[in-house]
């Protein structure tokens, strides 16, 4: 491993002293790489580390720390350091760390940033959670929509753009509304006198500051943009979000929807960051309703205690039923909240779907029930009646799997709620109660 | 709806033949929201209004169209079109609407291309799926490393660069080997005999035409890329992937996950494109496993026969058991493969994480216990000695279900198995017969 190699260099330099020789070094790597190997570091390393490195990347990788590390090294620095740090950091990056800091450290710091930057700081935390405002940087220039191209590059000169501006123009009226956009390769091959004008996309695409961060990201991969701008609520071009903040964006609302379904509470922080505590609080709410809810299946065996003394057959098949019911449910559940996820999918699909998960319940269903026919024949030597019983309460199962797990999510957008986390965690519950109740009907109409 | 607004006038202007009016009105949308608009239309005019396409953005709205429709439109138009239309298409989209292809046409299309473009796409069309190969374009500037800012800006005017390679200068020798990225935007603010080499990135990036999509996207947005160079074996040069092509790399792969963890076979297309037949058979085999190992489950039933008999609270109580187990096990499944899908949790923390599970397990186990024996003394008039078994089965299933839950998983990635296949499904089965064994083994001892 090349970066095994890498790490135990920083390490022997770190610990040898070796400063001017430790700066060399990390001149070489990335930001995210040292940010990677601060993390091992004692709060005492992680100082001297930090003040080593050169002053242009160390905003840089402050952004990339920990949060718990950037903690640590914001108590063991001066405030002028950490206002210098917040100056050179990119505002959407400053405000993501002001966020995690006590309210207490926050006033302190922003009393030293110069007023301009506090005010921005201080509007961006007003933006609600994972909305477009709080995901959003003020780090793109403007340009006027009466500018040619050698204004244009002029502009981008003089205000010294960075990386997260570079790809596109943003033309602004004198209100600051937004215009049109201009994409910077089209500027780089025109000529000198060529207007912005003759060189606008097609169509303006944008979001509002108000806006989900999931609208936000469903819009840039819909368009398969870089970027893209976000206006406030009269128009006026306030920021814009890049697809490299968007990607994490789309592992987040993955991760979310992964929570969800497995009846867990989303959470805010990755799995090792999270207290124990709140692992168990996160998991309880939907375990104890469902333990709950699965008292009705029980309630259905209780009723039809004499059918399950005919036969241990009865009684041995119940987890089969179950587990192949919650199962096909699950298939069809996690089919439908993808889909509506990715936008394939919407209510109004409803008959179409259900006809599709019908056929294949009654194929699948079919293919099982045989399979079990057969076997309940040849291996336990269940008589025809029983082993056609337990086939038939199968292929019912799986046929009624298969609706309820479609229609159940589709039902919850329709009522505005969020499918991953009202319908997934619930088609379990229902189909075993649903099966076992068939199962019960049937055994006890043919074989009492 | 705004856009529903735009397709009534859209839909009256192609009715009433007014291709000159239509051009018009399809310059001011973009590419995207034209290649929707065309899923509703019969192939008579969709060709028609692929015809009055402006000739710049055809090729743009077929690589976004639908691959059915393409097929359609394909079929009617003749083959110099066809090859016009390759010609003007990013190569990368162009391999994906030939992979689509039956092989003749393939053929019959690559005859009338150049034989400089037909050898490039014969190349693409050897990458495996998915992989790095598959996935880059060609389209981007190389330039020399002893090249300056006015060199650079002047080779990026003559070669007309497109937007897919815009934003990083890639240094290549006179191999052809990769030896430094130049952000873009260091170069448009630095004077023009700045040498390149002053510019570097600190460490070069980069993927091998080889590696799968997801070790793609997962260097792309641990580094916060726009874009990421892509060599051949010799560390050649040979193509990019854009940020805009990741998001849908990301999603892809989190869909195979979801699928995946659900024990579906992954789907190549979106629900609504996979045959009826295609989507049983991609159910059945997982089904047909799950079925089967729940019999053991059966087994464990039949073999405690005489414990069930004692009272009917004991078979009323097995879908409780199962069903609490079985979301136990999943919660605790989802969250390691997850954290390993993010790169956060590896194998070598099996220890911590089954020490936290643990504890957890013990937790939440110990909450619904408690719950489950207060109802079962109040609600149904159990004996304390039943009422206690029922719910230390439940606490005992509920740490072995977290345990076995997060170890599963892990020990899935240790053998080089993918979690979310080889784990997640499984998992409920097993914690069943687990529970279940637990369950009339505790009982057979304090109530028989």
């Amino acid at each position: 491993m090349e970066w095994e190699r890498i790490e135990e260099k920083l390490n022997r330099l770190l610990a040898e002293g070796r400063h001017g020789q430790l700066r060399g070094a990390l001149m070489m790597l990335n930001p995210v790489d040292i940010a990677n190997y601060m993390k091992q570091l004692d709060p005492e390393k992680l100082l001297l580390l930090f003040r080593v490195l050169p002053k242009d990347s160390s905003a840089d990788v402050f952004s990339y720390m920990d949060a718990d590390q950037r903690e640590t090294l914001v108590n063991s620095i001066g405030d002028a350091e950490i206002t210098a740090l917040i100056d050179e950091m990119f505002l959407d990056d400053a405000v993501d760390f002001l966020e995690e800091l006590p309210a207490n450290a926050v006033k302190r710091v922003l009393q030293n940033t110069d007023p301009k930057t506090r005010a921005i700081i201080n509007q961006f935390l007003k933006y609600p959670e994972n909305s477009a405002g709080s995901l959003m940087t003020i780090e793109y220039c403007e340009f006027k929509p009466g500018m040619d191209v050698s204004d244009a590059l002029r502009v981008i000169k003089e205000t010294g753009v960075d990386k997260e501006s570079v790809y596109t123009l943003y033309l602004v009226d004198d209100q600051r509304h937004l215009t049109a956009t201009v994409p910077l390769h089209k500027v780089l091959v025109s000529d000198n006198d060529v207007p912005l004008a003759r060189l606008v996309d097609p169509a303006l695409i944008y979001v509002k500051t108000t806006d989900d961060q999931e609208v936000v990201a469903d819009t840039v991969r819909k368009y398969h943009l870089m970027s893209i701008p976000v206006v406030d609520g009269e128009g006026r071009m306030v920021g814009i979000i890049t697809a490299d903040d968007i990607m994490d964006v789309i592992e987040e609302e993955n991760t979310e929807d992964f929570e969800k379904m497995s009846g867990l509470a989303p959470a805010d922080e990755t799995y090792f960051k999270t207290p124990m505590l709140k692992l168990a609080t996160n998991r309880l709410p939907w375990l104890m309703i469902l333990m709950f809810t699965s008292i009705v299946s029980g309630a259905i065996i209780a009723k039809f205690e004499n059918v399950l003394a005919v036969s241990v057959l009865l009684s041995a098949s119940i987890p089969m039923l179950m587990d192949t019911g919650g199962n096909c449910g699950q298939q069809a559940s996690t089919l439908m909240i993808r889909g509506m996820a990715l936008g394939e999918v919407k209510f109004r699909d409803l008959p179409r779907v259900l006809w599709t998960e019908a056929r294949v319940g009654l194929l699948v269903g079919a293919v099982l029930s045989a399979v079990t026919f057969v076997r309940l024949l040849l291996l336990n030597g269940a008589s025809v009646s029983m082993a056609g019983v337990i086939a038939f309460s199968l292929f019912a199962t799986v046929v009624i799997a298969k609706s309820i797990g479609c229609v159940l999510p589709l039902l919850a957008s329709r009522i505005k709620l969020d499918p991953a986390l009202a319908a997934a965690p619930l088609i379990t519950t229902l189909v075993d109660a649903a099966s076992l109740f068939i199962y019960f009907s049937i055994a006890s109409q043919f074989i009492l």
